[in-house]
């Protein structure tokens, strides 16, 4: 089945569209994980603590939301060791049924593309498969020939991608709204067109999009830009979004976008006080499935 | 001494700005390293083979040029055995006293590029001096402030970055020309910025750009947009530019640009039947390094 109507299925079976993003951002975790912060021990020992953390996420996410999200450079950080902790993570997350979106921001030349399409999307040999991504999130600065071998990758092995358009961080103006039309729809446009001939049963395509949460007034213009597209937002909660702001950017029925939040789950034990960080972090995703579900029946 | 300054005497010192790109693309090496390319090998063995043609093309490359620039996405693809062989080449890199460009094209959120500089230029803790890299290329679409944490990271650690603005790939086209003026030179001119009080006492600013080097017409501008940055041409040699096109990137005095090639110094042996594939890279690299002095002593 291809990897958009795999999603479909995800978030039809679990009900809603959330994805929780797993950033194990080393000062922010709970005391349990402090470990990951100690510069005094050694790098191994300190990515341990963060897959520590990022696994009890994955528990979390299991059977609640249909995705994850992992952030890699919080892994990357740690150098080969975050790269061993990062496999061991996404595996975890396959197994428990989850589909996972690497958030790696990839985007070079053609031949190098093919490399990070090996990297996240279809390994070295068959024995990668298990800590493999079902998609990732890609940059398309270099242009067509570097996202071409990542479409191919999920045409042949059934994934996706998520390309940056649009994004709600304070800079995502600076370049992004350059010229007259602004560059995002140019690339949104080319999304479109990359991902023409991959879309699923479900009537949307493999080939997604990443597009900011926080600009409400856009929402609507970028899902009519993009209509086959699943929208990754990645801004609900401490990025500032809220549900009914996204409620434009799902297609017809509900569906076709994901609404990500990160922090907002992870670290929802720093407004808690007295709250274990598991329970802060379990009521917070409830309640965002909770928000979100008022959302779909709305566009239902 | 911050990184344009050590860039600048190491220039000098080796006599060129020849940068050996090291890109181990499995399927494209000699015959010794071929456990690369199998995939009924254990991958840890695999990335051995990668690993130990890396070293080789380290060694080719120490006392002969300034730097080398490693290419992640080939060592990505092995995964954390990958990770493992990466740190290796860039640590021996260092020890053989070459700077240590990384070709990552990293881009991302603020708190998530603090985290991509930790990975590459800072580390998690002073243990990992050895195997950072000097400086890295960097994706701007995210804008300024997916920047900043790395211009900081320059700043503190005297590190560089180099922001791709112009790449010579096909798809370099399709967005860097976008607008009128095309994004590229508002991309430009926000390095400039960004590099304005990084400057070294060689007058040119840690804050370097990547420009396609196959359009020779644009190199001029590039040079005019960019009066005070190191430029980082990728194309000279396999990706078509030669040493006469790019004399136009030069700054006064023949300063201010590295001219990489990968595939064209690592892979000669392929057009070179019956020589070993090291004596094949040596003098293709002796050959450029030739012809480079020689477009250095025009711009004198």
């Amino acid at each position: 089945m291809n990897f958009s109507d795999r999603l479909a299925l995800a978030v039809e079976r679990s009900g809603t569209p959330s994805l929780l993003g797993i950033d194990p951002h080393p000062d922010l975790l709970p005391p349990e994980f402090a470990a990951a912060r100690d510069e005094r021990l050694p790098r191994a020992e300190r990515a341990q603590a963060l897959q520590a953390f990022a696994l009890e996420l994955v528990d979390l996410a299991a059977g609640r939301v249909p995705a994850i999200k992992p952030q890699s450079a919080f892994f990357e950080a740690f150098g080969a060791d975050g790269a061993v902790a990062w496999e061991r993570v996404v595996r975890a997350a396959r197994e428990a049924g989850l589909i996972v979106i690497g958030d790696v921001k990839r985007g070079d030349i053609a031949s190098t593309a093919a490399a990070y399409a090996q990297a996240f999307l279809t390994g070295v040999s068959p024995a990668d498969e298990p800590h493999l991504c079902d998609a990732i999130t890609v940059n398309p600065y270099l242009g067509e020939d570097s996202v071409a071998p990542l479409v191919e990758a999920c045409r042949e092995r059934d994934r996706g991608v998520f390309v940056l358009v649009r994004t709600s961080n304070r800079g995502g103006s600076d370049f992004q709204l350059h010229g007259d039309p602004p560059l995002w729809r140019e690339v949104a446009r080319r999304v479109g067109a990359w991902g023409a001939d991959l879309r699923g049963a479900c009537g949307l395509s493999s080939i997604g999009a990443v597009v900011g949460a926080t600009h409400a007034n856009e929402l609507a213009d970028l899902r009519a830009a993009l209509p086959t597209a699943w929208l990754l937002l990645p801004g609900y909660g401490a990025q500032g979004g809220k549900a009914d702001d996204l409620a434009p950017a799902f297609a017809e029925g509900g569906r076709g976008a994901l609404v990500n939040s990160s922090r907002g789950i992870a670290f929802a034990y720093r407004d808690s006080p007295g709250t274990a960080w598991k329970d802060a972090a379990r009521r917070a995703l409830d309640d965002m499935i909770a928000d979100l579900s008022g959302v779909l029946r709305a566009c239902r």
